[in-house]
């Protein structure tokens, strides 16, 4: 048997690092993909010139074209057999992606504990992407829950790790160099400084974009992410393509420039829940919440934390979750994560 | 509110200058999307070395790339709230746009002129692109039909400026150095040079294209135009999505290429009529008219003015108007012109 | 009549060469978006620092973006009246192809005959690809079945050129400096070498993906082939656009990295038949058969040679032909190749 069936929960040995398959060269080409996928706009990763003038030696590839790329390749060893994606924490952008850039991961199973059933198990891993010069670029906590195969494996010792709700603010990492001190307000799109936000403050992002088969499986493809259910729609009885999760992420952030033009760069995730699937012919709206906001040691450069919430078509306004606790059939995705912006 | 809501009709003066949102750096990547998302094939802007052999210094970026990348940047705060894209008028070509370059825009108010319904007026601008050196690559008159929001602001004193029907020969800019007396019309793929062409002459380009939602929200997308129109099928009423009327004018001069094989460079824009809606699953195809033949002075290079006129299925050979006047319905696009021919 | 009616089986001479029309410049943006359109995850075309370990100065461009390139070009030439596409053989990939290099294409007609029922033809032409500095890097045989226009003509002296059933692998070209003693198993993907293949062994490649219509018209324009089948839906009594032969090859070589992962290049194409057509909907997976097997002097570096046959949704397993020794009607292509393997 030549082909990869995936592992299964009784494969994974706590402390194990996974070296993951098929590193990537990006260029340009995968930056004007990402912007003709997704209605990206955030000036530091639109313009070389507008980077400079923020302290950086040329426009970076967008945070999530890093974040994408680093999980895409965990996908044939981590979630080709997984039941579902349960969360992240602890994510950080440790350095900026840059076009020409080769990026590989890695990930070390740091928990995991046998459901009761027997019949499957959740996996806790930390992913690591490096680039070519084994520099980590981003490091994050996933955890999912996979099938097991040999239902006759004992359970392994439950091990949880004991993760942060959020990273605090001496966690982050801004990147070298960066300087808000002379950032251009009228180029990037939007008046609103750091100081303009308050904690609580609510913001709809307005504009929707309705989701297309070949859109977020081009997408899907370019990041080297496997998963049958995302292309092959003879996987699920009822005909459909499941969008990968990842591309609901990048649809809303890009969705949340209006309102938040200047929360130019992710760098750190907190947490995040694919809260329903999303389906070609979705009509996907976002909004946001701000849930805390530090100061930097960077000049001008303060950090926000944001709750961004995708919706599709139904949604009520900021309606995120029942009566019951659960998220509302229409919530997509709850992210959490630290963004800089402009003091 | 954090949003951008848009410009309304009483939010323009006249005489000032709005510097437009997001610079863009074009790549490698841009191009290649282009050409994916039409059937481009004019040699100057697929071969390096076609081009050298035509004295620039390498490809530049198609014609259409600069202009849909300028315009792009436009939308936000000149159409949000358009009711209709009126026209547009002398639109130049003043220098190629390469890989690598940072595009920026902004637009002058020259006209204003309220309706007579006291709704909404029609808006004049003059739009210029320029790159990271502040150079002027491309500059066009367009107005448009806004929509305004305070029904009692008094509508300002009405000023239309006088648009020249055509560029005329002398003010065209022909790129520093373009040769064309080494011209290869076997690589290029028509032997038909500038004098095989007469004033009058009518040329139906043959091949359609019937259009995919993905594609034109691909292509628009990645121009950074952000009107909810294109991408919301929640927007109208019949649930149909409005496809970019440049996506239009792209893949009409795409498919002149059969028949126009020479007319390699666009390098002024007379006039130009969005006729009537496109929409995916439109099969379009597209033909031509002379309309006038001018020398210049660089070696072996003249011009050619030309209407290239987009219809969608149904259309009748060569038919534009009804005899009331008024496009007839299967026309989409009427587009007038001046492109680089060798002699 | 200025267009291109393209050529008809009388517009033949035997010995005659073609240039054909309109070089291309590739770069990093024709890459990104293969990998957009194809889940294409062989390393060495994926990972500059990869290629550098295995001896070559970067990642090339994918051995099938070469081909599509060249293959792209001589449809105007070739295939426009073309009832159907026969055959390939003799096909040799002759130096790699890098992101910059500027591709040309140029087809010697081999061998003439004139069908007995006096309508049509079979034309067989040598293609040669050539990069900016006229070198081949690719050479392959075609031959296509294509109408008369003018019934009167008489037949030409009908001469069928003799063509190798395969390459014999003392023919095949390996990229100088390639030298996989060094190959890293882990990052490729799989751990099977060269040795572990046993001719006559059947590979399930087991995974599928769904077509949609924006994505094999974005894939053929981008290879600039102007076929108007793959493009236009009026042009089919059944309203279908015929996806184009080489969009399946590259999807099913993409699916073939499950089992396949190391067999890194494609270096020889010994025949291939587009056995039933492929259109929008149909789900595509691919077997493999391992046919052959070769040293080469190159270091760690062994020739595969493969039956890759892609099928749609209904295929029985590994079921290629029917009793009446005809493709069975889910079987799309039938391809057979030479690889490079590390030993």
């Amino acid at each position: 048997m030549k082909t990869n069936p995936g592992r299964f929960f009784e494969d994974y040995r706590l402390g194990e690092t996974i070296v993951h398959a098929v590193p990537r060269t990006l260029s340009g080409g995968e930056r004007a993909l990402y912007h003709a996928l997704y209605p990206a706009r955030h000036a530091v990763y639109s313009s070389d010139e507008f980077a400079r003038s923020c302290g950086l030696a040329a426009s970076p590839l967008d945070d999530l074209i890093a974040f994408h790329t680093v999980f895409g390749k965990t996908v044939p060893d981590i979630s080709l057999n997984a039941v579902a994606n349960l969360g992240y924490a602890e994510g950080r952008w440790l350095a900026p992606v840059w076009s020409g850039d080769t990026l590989r991961s890695e990930s070390t199973v740091i928990g995991l504990k046998e459901n009761s059933n027997g019949k499957s198990g959740v996996v806790y891993v930390r992913t690591r992407g490096l680039n070519q010069r084994g520099e980590v670029v981003l490091d994050y906590v996933r955890w999912v829950m996979v099938r097991k195969k040999r239902l006759d494996v004992a359970a392994p010792e439950a091990v949880v790790p004991k993760l942060a709700p959020a990273l605090a603010p001496e966690a982050l990492v801004v990147p070298e160099g960066l300087d808000f001190s002379r950032y251009d307000f009228t180029l990037a799109g939007e008046p609103h400084r750091w100081g303009d936000y308050a904690v609580g403050e609510m913001i709809d992002h307005v504009d929707g974009v309705t989701v297309e088969e070949a859109e977020h499986m081009l997408a899907t493809r370019l990041w080297q992410n496997t998963a049958k259910v995302h292309f092959d729609a003879t996987q699920r009885e009822d005909g459909k393509r499941l969008i990968y999760g990842g591309h609901v992420i990048s649809l809303a952030r890009a969705l949340s420039f209006n309102g938040l033009a200047n929360a130019q760069m992710i760098i750190a995730l907190n947490g995040g829940a694919h809260a329903n699937p999303c389906f070609a012919g979705d009509t996907v709206r976002a909004w946001s919440e701000v849930l805390d906001k530090a100061e930097t040691a960077a000049p001008g450069v303060g950090a926000i934390r944001l709750r961004l919430v995708a919706v599709k078509q139904g949604a009520a306004p900021f309606a995120l979750k029942g009566e019951d606790g659960k998220y509302l059939p229409e919530v997509l995705l709850d992210l959490d994560y630290w963004a800089l912006m402009p003091r």
